[in-house]
């Protein structure tokens, strides 16, 4: 019975690689009244969400907007509208998140070249500069948090390499956004996509993304329709954007309620003091797992404050404690994935989640199962 | 300020082609506590999820599942999981959604051939038999609740010509679906695909979908990989059916709270009761509408439950009496789409809405605004 299924959940510590903990406010934004989508309230709900996105994703770019899907959806939008078939991509992969990205292109028909960096280790920007002196691409492509193992990479300084050479640029932004600063126009960032359930403290379901006007000017010049209706931007514009609003698909109302509160808070708290919140928050979690012996396999200068790998002690079931973490603790922590399964954890301290007191609570519990 | 804008919201009595009303149990159930989307607790939610999706669409189909999108993530996933390029495609088209079919198996790359039908008028089972006789097809399509002009397609009677040809037969159950009878296995149906907003009363966000032992057959025997990452069914199942419950994309976590609530309201009154409650309704606004001197498009025979096209009296601007019902009233209806904007209104007897008071309500504001 859902009844009974639903009513038992109780309020859990998501320390997870998202989704992170939600604040009332946007609980309770979520549960507003649904209205129609082309209700003049809420086509002011849809401008105040395009002007609070284009602060938080620091950008002046007139196409932004949460795309009616999870964050997947804002890598396919990202792709599926720039990439034609025979199109030149190179990808910087060093992690899960950089793997999907060919495979997504891939799928679309662009040719991909790759340049793999260690997993949890940044990409270097020299490697990057060699390769794009020996062939040109229609798009460079790198994830900026690396969900997967916990490594940030160097977007500015990439941004810096790419935009000589007039490729476009495009950033994925899911884990970092909210986290640690994400300069959409200054890092010459082309294309950039989110989701909800990371930094922004919002439950999962929309994927913001925001488009350069050279990207809409690519996307206007395609030689052939998107292949994909749904994600298909020339027409979700003309209902985000358009004086007429047209009608495309029904947005998800609710869903949209929340991450306009969502935004809100953030943008009330300040980008810098959010920041600065992950930052101290992440160094109190170092500093508690290093007192307990624990290691972490990324170098300090590219650890994500929002998402922590944590190397699984010797001898340890690591399935094991993060069930008991969940179950005696009610705190979720995330376990590796790909070739870091079994290997590590993933401590994630992303938006409502980024507070000492819950830092501490992991910390002791941790200790209690360990020790 | 969001604050105001979302505050100000009032619940809005929703009568036009959805979002429908909302009952209040999956206003609670969007707003419980985010939890993971690995954890058991959750993984419980998707298996009730997907054993109620099977009552409500009346099959027994494994491969049952809400998609990560609107409605139309749904066809997107229907026709994107199916169509290789070249593949022959009958599209039965008599309206706006029959249209935008048209248009998502073109972009995939589809052979399309499309018999068109009178809009406002049913399919003719007849002349899609003479067609079927003429050529075959991988797949053929049909809306079954066309919102666009409130007609109704004879579906049970489309299948049984399909079947003898061995096409899969690939459903739009978009309005249709918790409002009239959709038999999706004694219909022969092999793929359908709805959305949570009309007659399953919960929230925009969701697009449910079935897919039968032959579809899926298909799908595994593509020569080429899904061209859409996001919506690829093959790798979607390990997440909601596999035993590893392999991580795929980061759910919606509170639309599914949503849905598993309102797929529960509807099952606990019966499906009968809820088909029977739609009917009647739809009873009592004609013979308001008629007492009034307005009049209906579609025959009788025809005319859906939850969507009821009204013919806008000569003279009348249309616009102004839908913003004066929505202003004044709190009472939202639909205008129309493509070739019937500015000709008809689309009045939404969905779900939670259709009940003989919100009936009376409308009747009663219509009155003071057009005498």
């Amino acid at each position: 019975m859902s009844i009974n299924l639903l009513d038992s959940l109780t309020e859990t510590l998501l320390m997870g690689p998202g989704p992170a903990c939600v604040p009332p406010a946007v609980y309770q934004a979520i549960a507003k009244p649904t209205i129609g989508h082309l209700d003049p309230r809420f086509i002011a709900i849809m401008d105040e969400i395009k002007a609070r996105l284009q602060q938080v994703m620091q950008t002046r770019n007139r196409l932004t907007l949460p795309i009616s899907g999870t964050g997947s959806a804002g890598m396919e939008t990202a792709f599926v509208n720039l990439v034609e078939h025979g199109d030149r991509v190179l990808i910087l992969k060093n992690g899960v998140f950089g793997m999907r990205m060919v495979d997504v292109a891939q799928r679309l028909g662009a040719e991909v070249d790759v340049i793999e960096f260690e997993w949890g280790t940044p990409v270097d920007v020299e490697k990057v500069k060699v390769q794009l002196a020996s062939r040109s691409y229609k798009i460079v492509a790198v994830v900026h948090a690396e969900t997967s193992t916990g490594a940030m990479n160097p977007v500015a300084e990439i941004g810096a390499a790419v935009k000589p050479t007039g490729a476009l640029y495009l950033v994925d932004a899911v884990t970092s956004l909210g986290g640690i600063p994400v300069e959409t126009d200054a890092w010459g960032i082309d294309v950039i996509y989110s989701g909800t359930q990371k930094c922004l403290s919002c439950p999962p379901g929309l994927a913001p993304v925001s488009f350069s006007d050279r990207a809409v000017e690519t996307l206007r010049a395609r030689r052939t329709k998107v292949p994909n209706w749904y994600l298909d931007l020339t027409m979700i514009v003309d209902y985000w954007q358009g004086a007429k609003r047209a009608y495309h698909h029904t947005a998800p109302i609710n869903m949209l309620y929340a991450i306009d509160a969502a935004l809100e808070a953030i943008l009330e708290e300040g980008l810098e003091a959010v920041f600065a919140r992950h930052a101290e928050t992440h160094r109190r979690l170092v500093a508690g797992l290093e007192a307990m012996g624990l290691s972490m396999p990324v170098a300090p200068a590219s650890r994500l404050p929002m998402l922590n790998a944590v190397r699984v002690p010797e001898g340890v079931d690591e399935a094991a404690v993060r069930s008991r973490l969940l179950k005696e603790f009610d705190i979720e922590i995330g376990a590796g994935l790909g070739p870091l399964a079994g290997k590590i954890w993933r401590i994630g301290l992303m938006g409502h989640t980024a507070r000492a007191q819950n830092v501490d609570r992991l910390l002791d519990a941790l200790k209690k199962i360990l020790f």
